[in-house]
C-alpha cells in the first residue's frame, strides 16, 4: 500500500547532505515565491488571490471546515485559530480518513478546505467527493502541484510554490501551508469587516517571514549540538498552547518520522490530566514560548515539568525572561508578532529533528514505512 | 499545583488489592445506578431526565459545544460521533483549557456542554464561565457529584450516580460519563425526529450494558496473563477508527497514568501519514475492533502494522475474523451494536493498564505527578 516517490533521482541536493536539509533552507525563497504575485504594493491581498470566484464565495460562507492528513492536518490545525480570532468566523478541522467514513453535520453556507501538498492524498481526495456528494456551498484547495486532481475537483484552489518537495518528511511544503492560509484567512476576514490597517500588518508580517526565518536557519549549529542529547532517548514530549499546539503535534511527527522517537504532543494546560505522570530524567520535553497572553501559564507548565525532573529546551522569543538552568536550555528566538509565530518557531523543531535524526543514522529522506505521498487507502 | 485527594482514607477497597480494580468491577452496578429512574417502563427516556427546561431548550439549540479535560475530554469525543450520525447536529469538542484561552466564534443556539466527574475542574469551570461571558444559549452539565460547583453554575444537569471514584484514574466515571452522553444524544435527538422504534432501541442497549460488561470483566484473567508482555515496553500505540479513536485515546491515557509506558493513540487510518515510522518489534499496538462499517478498513491497517513486525494485541467482535497468529493475539468480544461499543471496548483496555501497572509495581491508585481531580489551573 506504499508508493515509493520516484522523482528521487531527479532533483539535486547542491551542497546539502539530505534533501530535508535542502528544503529547510529553502523555506525563505518557498514563501517569497508563494507571497510573489498574490500581494499588491500597498501590503494588501490581490483581491483574486483565490480566484476570480473567490470574493463572491466568500462573502456567503458561515462556516470554514479543513480536512487534510499528516502534517497537512497540522496546517489547518494551526489555521483554525486564526480564522475564528482573526476572521471570527467558526472553523473545524479534521483527519481526512476519519472524516470520510463518518456521519457528519456541515453547516451551511460551510466552505470545505482541503489542503495536500501533492494533491493526490488519497483520504484527503475522498473526503471531498464524498462532502460533495452530501452538498457542499464551495470547495478550495491549499496544494502544491498545480496540475493534481485535488486542484482539478475544487471549486477554487491556491498553489503554494513551494516547489518540489523531495524529503518524506515535509518541510517547506508545510511553512507554505501556512502562509497560503494566513492568506485565506485575511482575505476571508476581509469580507467581514477586518480593517485595512490590520490587512497591511498581516501581509507585512508575511513579508518580513523570508527575512526572519533567515535568522532562525542561523541557530543551525547551536540546535545541531543540542541534538547530540536526543540521540540515545525513546521518547519526547512536545508542549504548546493556543495555535502553537499544532506547531509542537508537528515538531513531535517530524521527530517519529525520521529519527523514530516516539515523541508526542501536548496542549500544555493538559499535563496535569494525565502525561505529566510520564516524565522524569528520561523525558526530554521541547516546548515553545513565543511572547503572547499565554506566557505565563506556559511558564508555570514547565516549571510542573521541571519539580518532575524532566529535561526541557524551550524555543523562547528573546523577550521572554526564561533563564537557563541546569536541565532547562534555552533557545533564544527572534521576537516576532503572534501573527506568524507559528510559522517561525516551525523552523527549529525541523532542524532538530533533522539533526537527531542523523545522529542516529537513519534514512532522512525516505524514512523507513512511510511514502512521500498516499495516494491510496 | 496539585491537591491531594484526601478521601483515600474515607472508602473501603473490600477485597479487591486497589482501588481502581474495585472501581472497574462495580460498572455495571454504576451504570445500572445511572439508569434507574432516567428510563420509563417502555423504554423511553424520562421527558425531564436532564431537568424540567430540558425539552424547551432541545428544541432551540442547533449545535453543541462539548468542553472537559483528560479522560472526561475521552467521553466528549465520543458523543461528538454520536451527536452527528444519531441525532444530527453539528458538535465539536476541545479541551478546556486550550477553549478558555483562544478567542472562539460559537454558532447560534449553541447548548454549552461541560463534563467533569468532579464538578470542580478548574479549566473547564473557567471555560463555562467565560462562554457564559461572551453568551450562551444554554449550558448543561455532566457530573457525579450532585453539589458541586459546575453543577451549580449550570443551566441543566445529569448527575451519573457512579458512586465515589477513589483511584485517580478515571473508569467508572468515564463509562457512566459516556451513558449519559448516549441519553442525551437520544434526547436531542428525539425532538429532530428519531424515531420511537430507535429510541427504545438504544434504551435498551444501555440496559444490557451491565449483563454484557460483566462478561468482559471475566476476561480479566486472560488480560492480566497477556499484561506480563507489556512489563518491560517502554511505548504502546492505540488504535481504533470512528468513536472506537477516542476509546483508544483513554485506553492509552490509562497506560500513561498509572503504568507510566509512553502509550499514544490514532486514528488507524492516520498511520501511513507519520506514525507507522515508530512501527517496530519494540512497539506494541493495541487496537480495538468492533464489529462495524470500518472494520475491513481496520484490517487493512492491523496487515500493515504486521508487515513491519509490531506485536499485535486485538480486541475484536467475537463475528469479525481475524485469526491469531505469532505477533497477533485477539481477544474475542461479545458481539454488541456499534451504538454501545465504545462503552463496552472501554473495559478490556481499563483492565489491561491495570495489571501492567501491577506487574510494574506502580503506585496504581496515586500515581506520580497527579491528582484526582485538578482544582487549580
Amino acid at each position: 500500500a506504499i508508493e515509493l516517490d520516484a522523482q528521487l533521482h531527479h532533483s539535486d541536493k547542491g551542497t546539502y547532505r539530505h534533501y530535508m536539509l535542502k528544503e529547510i533552507y529553502e523555506q525563505p525563497q518557498a514563501i517569497q515565491r508563494t507571497l510573489e504575485d498574490r500581494i499588491q504594493a500597498n501590503h494588501r491581498i490581490q483581491p483574486h488571490a483565490f480566484g476570480t470566484q473567490a470574493p463572491d464565495i466568500f462573502e456567503k460562507i458561515k462556516h470554514i471546515q479543513i480536512i487534510a492528513c499528516g502534517t497537512s492536518y497540522h496546517a489547518g490545525y494551526v489555521a483554525r485559530y486564526w480564522f475564528e480570532s482573526i476572521a471570527g468566523i467558526s472553523c473545524n478541522v479534521e483527519v481526512a480518513s476519519e472524516y470520510r467514513y463518518r456521519q457528519s453535520v456541515l453547516p451551511e453556507n460551510t466552505l470545505f478546505v482541503t489542503i495536500s501538498q501533492s494533491g493526490e492524498t488519497a483520504d484527503t481526495l475522498a473526503a471531498l467527493r464524498e462532502a460533495k456528494k452530501k452538498g457542499i456551498f464551495a470547495s478550495l484547495c491549499i496544494c502544491n502541484v498545480p496540475t493534481s486532481t485535488l486542484v482539478r475537483e475544487s471549486d477554487l484552489a491556491f498553489i503554494t510554490h513551494a516547489g518540489p518537495e523531495i524529503g518524506v518528511a515535509s518541510t517547506k511544503a508545510f511553512t507554505t501551508q501556512l502562509v497560503a492560509l494566513m492568506l485565506l484567512v485575511v482575505s476571508v476576514a476581509k469580507v467581514r469587516g477586518l480593517e485595512l490597517a490590520r490587512e497591511q500588518q498581516i501581509v507585512q508580517q508575511l513579508q518580513s517571514l523570508p527575512v526572519i526565518l533567515d535568522s532562525v536557519l542561523a541557530m543551525d549549529k547551536a540546535i545541531e549540538r543540542i541534538a547530540e542529547e536526543f540521540g540515545e532517548k525513546h521518547h519526547t514530549l512536545f508542549l504548546g498552547r493556543g495555535a502553537h499546539y499544532p506547531v509542537a503535534m508537528e515538531g513531535a511527527l517530524k521527530l517519529k518520522e525520521i529519527s523514530y522517537i516516539h515523541a508526542e504532543a501536548y496542549p500544555a494546560g493538559e499535563l496535569k490530566h494525565g502525561p505529566l505522570a510520564l516524565v522524569d530524567h528520561d523525558m526530554p520535553v521541547v516546548a515553545v514560548a513565543p511572547n503572547n497572553d499565554l506566557i505565563d501559564k506556559l511558564k508555570s507548565n514547565l516549571q510542573e515539568v521541571r519539580a518532575r525532573a524532566g529535561e526541557l529546551y524551550v524555543f523562547a522569543d528573546s523577550k521572554v525572561h526564561i533563564t537557563p538552568e541546569i536541565g532547562l536550555k534555552v533557545f533564544a528566538m527572534p521576537s516576532v508578532s503572534d501573527d506568524i509565530a507559528p510559522i517561525v518557531y516551525t523552523v527549529p523543531l525541523q532542524l532538530l529533528s533533522y539533526h537527531v535524526a542523523v545522529i542516529r543514522g537513519t534514512d532522512v529522506d525516505q524514512p523507513r514505512n512511510l511514502a512521500k505521498s498516499v495516494t491510496v487507502e
